[in-house]
């Protein structure tokens, strides 16, 4: 039974910084087995991933299993470092640029690229490729928008990653939370989405006032301290500003077509109130789009 | 002679966070004394900031004695945090805005007030007025940069500050470079001015490329990552997009008259380098501006 399930599925394996995931498609696209557990990359000691492979999935793989390995594992932390796939990149290219591995118990392990692209500047991905060709079909184009600790802007056209962008927002609010001097008046603690201040935020970038991030973000400040607006606010305020000039900024690239927010929902959330204020509507796309990317994958390598 | 002394002169300190500095100035605009200590507000202990001007200036003081105070003592965590004064400020408001107190052996202590404006976006600053203040002679006309954590850019016409913004480029710097993934790549230890990277840095920000800082600096990365240029240049390229950000939005604000650059010597430099790549030049003030400011001030409080 092993046997024949190993030749009718393909096992994908979405092995990241802190968590492993693995599916197994069979060929109808369905998913027959899955499994998920703590065990990214940086859980792994002396380089023994192919212990960690056995120990979660061992029981899926036979001599002719193939498997499909992405994520952190393909990066310089990881397995193995795959290159990059130039834009514009397709799902065949991610396939066809896999470094393979032959695992000691013969199966074969298939490590995807990530996508790099030089112009107009410099840019890497290395797993969002899945999550984008998971809401795109064949031959599509659309706007995918990432968002995250880097968000990510890209432009599919027929089908192909044809370029993108990488923003730091996620990383620059969580920056400017935790180490400067706005951090200072912000509460500690959870808050609850202030959508108001968010938008407030927002509305700062979009004034012919704003001249610049860097002068934006310290009147979160000096705002409070003139009495604009609460300290409460700033948090949101802070948080509005920064997406607002990742959307301006996206917005003058990528005008046409469908335009898709993938992510975590209550982040995905407050891009698509941002996104409102620019006069602009957004899908929201399957935050499980990275299974779907993984299942054209499973079945561009099965075909 | 102490008693003469004090008719005929005028003590100004200037007191921030971690150092103190006294000046002495006579009737002609002459240093008559100067004192300078690390007793800057953070080390005084339970609120004892006259015990710590008696310690270290108390033998220039007489009952009849009137001293300004300005910098970080005047805020809310120093002796008496005062109201700011509103732009268009005079040097004149400056000493009217300040707020009094009478030491216990009656000298008159007045405590200068910081700068305020409320638009076109809500700004502060405290300090840097008495800066400005010693650039400019009355009357004059002048843009004046002072580079630095948050740095500001003054208008200042006629003699007063007409209105100015603060931006987060000193900060944000440091922000990147010690918490940041783009830190990871940045050697430890002092490194000397790589001029090269930093022109490329501001290069990027006038490239047509160039569609928000928070892109801009990920390539500071991802180029390193695709071999465009080497880990090395990291530091100084961010720092040149950085201050090339500030210039870039700083000029679109203030286009006439004199521009003066006022600070520390090797931070003023790379501004004067990042404005030539603009086709601009700046004048270098005097570093010690705020000597000159402080005997504009004293001037005035003696006429």
């Amino acid at each position: 039974m092993a046997q024949v399930s190993s030749l009718n599925t393909q096992i994908v394996v979405d092995w990241g910084t802190s968590s492993f995931r693995a599916y197994n498609f069979g060929s109808n696209g369905k998913i027959i087995q899955r499994h998920q557990a703590d065990a990214g990359i940086l859980s792994v000691r002396n380089g023994a991933f192919e212990e960690v492979l056995e120990r979660e999935i061992g029981r899926w793989i036979s001599p002719s299993t193939e498997i499909l390995l992405s994520g952190m594992i393909t990066s310089r932390n990881g397995w193995i470092e795959t290159p990059y796939a130039l834009t514009p990149a397709t799902l065949t290219a991610l396939a066809t640029h896999a470094v393979v591995l032959h695992s000691q118990r013969g199966a074969k392990l298939k490590f995807l690229p990530g996508v790099a692209t030089h112009a107009p500047t410099p840019d890497v991905m290395r797993g969002e490729e899945i999550q984008i060709f998971g809401v795109v079909s064949n031959n599509e184009s659309a706007t995918i928008v990432l968002p995250g600790t880097h968000s990510k802007w890209a432009e599919v056209r027929d089908g192909a990653i044809a370029g993108f962008r990488t923003f730091l927002t996620g990383e620059m609010f969580a920056l400017l939370k935790s180490h400067s001097i706005l951090g200072r008046l912000i509460l500690a603690g959870e808050q609850a989405f202030n959508e108001q201040a968010f938008r407030a935020g927002v509305k700062v970038v979009q004034a012919a006032s704003s001249i610049s991030l860097l002068n934006d973000v310290f009147t979160a400040r000096s705002g409070v301290l003139l009495g604009a607006f609460p300290a409460d606010d700033i948090q949101d305020r802070l948080s509005g500003m920064l997406i607002g000039h990742e959307i301006k900024a996206g917005l003058t690239l990528y005008q046409k077509g469908r335009l898709v927010l993938v992510g975590d929902p209550a982040l995905t959330k407050r891009y698509a109130v941002a996104l409102q204020e620019f006069g602009r509507t957004a899908e929201i796309g399957a935050a499980d789009a990275a299974v779907d990317g993984f299942r054209r994958l499973s079945a561009e390598a099965m075909a």
